[in-house]
């Protein structure tokens, strides 16, 4: 096999080949409510603590002005700083999108890097859809072809993230296909990400998606400027998957390149929790409507998961925090038990209240062997609850809300994005509206500018 | 064992903790003479096109003034493109000082990190010193501990590099231990690089060096802003060994705190190639010089080398570019053999030479059991030649020149960096006579100033 024929150089190639016009028009669309949904859950992020750190660091080192917008406190910077912040503050109320085979949060890597260049360069709305595009469908892939061993040990958003942020800028800058294969050595030998701070309920998430965003994207304007980086990266006996992964499969990284669009499988976010709560509450939900339970009827719940969830949540018994608390398969069944929703304000107020506490004692997990073996194609939610009264039920749900099959319409994507603004406290509902409408109309935006008013 | 007792823990309560006045004074003094080799590198490394690219990307997202200086080119900007810059200049032409029982090169990401921000914030030399050998002490440390599994797959001067730029940062912010560990934490998170670059003779060792000096540098300052990280990201089930070694060893991390001074452990570079080179090219010296052989005398060298040095080495057999020359052990003997040196002007001058492709071919190297046993505390260098009239015979050196035992003098190292500068047209003769003064009265200056004139 040469180098110009791996599936990595193929890959390559077809992030910078790949043309608006060959897009699919529902796959546009989509793209089209990735973008608002990542909008809001940017706008959100805006009081955490640790994205303001990130800010305040970005501030110090970056340029005071410049041509990308920080969305939260509408500063503008060099796309460098800019694609820093925004990614920091995508994915910290965890309300970003999700696609189910990778276990991977596109949004918060893709669109940071994508509208930061836009903007810089004056790209069109067309270029910049195309550009987010490429990212996902790179990132996709790589995050699927490093498979579940690479998950248990690191945070694939931040890894195939690094590709996928060089894959949309690279695709923004018109790199040709040897230099997007650069792009994606130097954004490969940058990829980084360890859950350790989970059992910390430390800030790394954010700094992750910060990492990502900005080492992609300075890959990409790095190949433009000829530096040069290796040309198997993904699959070479020393590349990302000989170092972070034991079941790599090369094949994944071009399957169906042109014809399935992973874009269109990503899901959107229902609830504010981490996503492999989802499939579990959706059933408890479920259950407790079709057989009219009350909470105080709940005697005991038992979520039946797959290893990745075991794996990512079992750490969390008491949440200390409100982070820690999305990562509480106990505290999420339990605020949807109490609360009907597992919302951001729902986390806030509650998630440490006495009548949480006591139904969250009352959840424990276990492997189910028919929900692993689906997942990660498939998320599939079980749950098995017995009565105060001593009867045990089951329910389950074959896709969870945001899921393709069972997505979120234009008008819930609106009112979520409205939410999340509002939660950040970082635009007025009318400067909402002037958004959700560029936000609809952005394939025929002539130049990428300002995405909210200075 | 608490979060508090671990390893990492204990390691950054060190770094955040080490005073001036408790370091020994010849650990000091072999502290400068790294700075000035560092310097050197760094200065030679400015005529490079990958260097450049990487400067020109700082000078686009990063401020076009600040208080922290890039050597190449006096320019002044923020201490994170500062870093980043003199970093990537730092390893280019692979003089720079290098720990042989860590594989780690620690000046390319300990003085960037540690020069831009001591003059960011006006520090004494003292603390620019004890900074540094914090630096190096824990870069030193991990990279022990994350051993020769790790070494593999992975650039430890780039993974390590992350943790020791954040320890030198960070003490000169004066975190506190706990901030340290988050910095850490932060840094331990961002830690990547990896060998694959080396297949396609890319540009990613510049890169890895930029990236680990720059990710480092501001985990501290994110930990100084609050920021948290994993308080076990080197040791955890989800850390840096868990992900990206199989024989990683806790106790490395903290052996000999405050006894051992592993900074005093690097090794000088004398010839300008792959450190894995040079133990096979002082025993080709020493035997031709004893048995009195001219180059055209050989007909075949075996060099008896280290398992690494054949994972390293052993993929460039016919090298396209000077830069993988640097990694062709057969180039590097045939040049000693020739110029009795093998230098920078000997490599760009002289590596496709036909006599030295010649004498390259007649080289093979060989695992030998005595070296690789001793390996990486101790670099043994053992060759045998065959004569074209029939005879063999073999040299060693048990250590090669530069290393602690066989060290480089002060007008020795004076002369290099020299050199270095002038190789890089970075300085005149007589800006690095200031420069050496001022490097040599370093632990008198009251403030860290500019290094060299505006």
């Amino acid at each position: 096999m040469s180098s110009q024929d791996t599936p990595g150089a193929r890959l390559a190639a077809f992030a910078a080949g790949l043309r608006f016009e060959s897009i699919p028009a529902p796959v546009l669309r989509r793209t089209e409510d990735l973008f608002l949904d990542w909008v809001g859950s940017a706008l959100a992020g805006k009081s955490a603590r640790a994205v303001q750190a990130i800010e305040a660091y970005a501030s110090s080192m970056g340029p005071a002005d410049g041509s990308a917008e920080v969305l939260m406190t509408r500063r503008m910077t060099s796309p460098h700083f800019a694609a820093m912040v925004n990614a920091a503050a995508s994915h910290v109320v965890e309300q970003d999108d999700v696609h189910n085979g990778s276990v991977f949060h596109p949004a918060a890597v893709v669109f940071p890097p994508a509208l930061a260049v836009a903007q810089a360069i004056g790209a069109s709305g067309r270029e910049f859809l195309a550009a987010a595009v490429a990212g996902y469908e790179v990132g996709i892939r790589v995050g699927e072809f490093l498979g579940r061993s690479h998950y248990r040990i690191f945070h694939t958003t931040a890894t195939a993230g690094t590709l996928a942020a060089a894959a949309a800028t690279g695709r923004l800058l018109r790199l040709d296909a040897a230099q997007m294969l650069h792009a994606f050595g130097s954004a490969g030998t940058q990829a980084a990400g360890l859950w350790e701070f989970l059992r910390d309920a430390a800030d790394s998430k954010q700094l992750h998606c910060a990492h990502a965003a900005s080492a992609g994207l300075a890959s990409a304007y790095l190949a433009q400027a000829g530096f040069t980086g290796a040309r198997q990266i993904l699959e070479g006996a020393q590349g990302l998957a000989a170092g972070m992964s034991s079941d790599a499969d090369p094949a994944r990284l071009t399957a169906g390149l042109g014809s399935r669009w992973a874009t269109a499988e990503t899901s959107f976010k229902y609830h504010a929790s981490c996503r492999h709560t989802h499939p579990s509450a959706d059933a408890l939900l479920l259950l407790m409507r079709e057989h009219r339970l009350k909470p105080d009827d709940i005697a005991a719940i038992t979520a039946q998961v797959h290893q990745g969830a075991i794996d990512v949540l079992g750490r969390v018994v008491v949440p200390g925090t409100v982070h820690q608390a999305k990562f509480s398969m106990g505290t999420v069944l339990a605020l949807v038990a109490e609360h009907g929703y597992a919302g951001l304000d729902e986390f806030d107020r509650h998630f440490l209240a006495p009548r949480i506490a006591v139904l969250r004692d009352k959840v424990t997990m276990q492997l189910d062997t028919e929900v692993d073996t689906a997942y990660p194609q498939r998320w599939i939610g079980k749950v098995s609850v017995r009565t105060q009264d001593g009867r045990t039920m089951q329910a389950r749900v074959d896709e969870p809300k945001g899921d393709p099959g069972n997505t979120l319409s234009r008008p819930e994507l609106e009112d979520k994005a409205r939410r999340l603004a509002a939660y950040g406290g970082a635009a007025t509902p009318a400067e909402m509206d002037g958004l959700i409408a560029r936000t609809w109309g952005v394939a025929d935006a002539p130049r990428m500018g300002r995405w909210l008013p200075a």
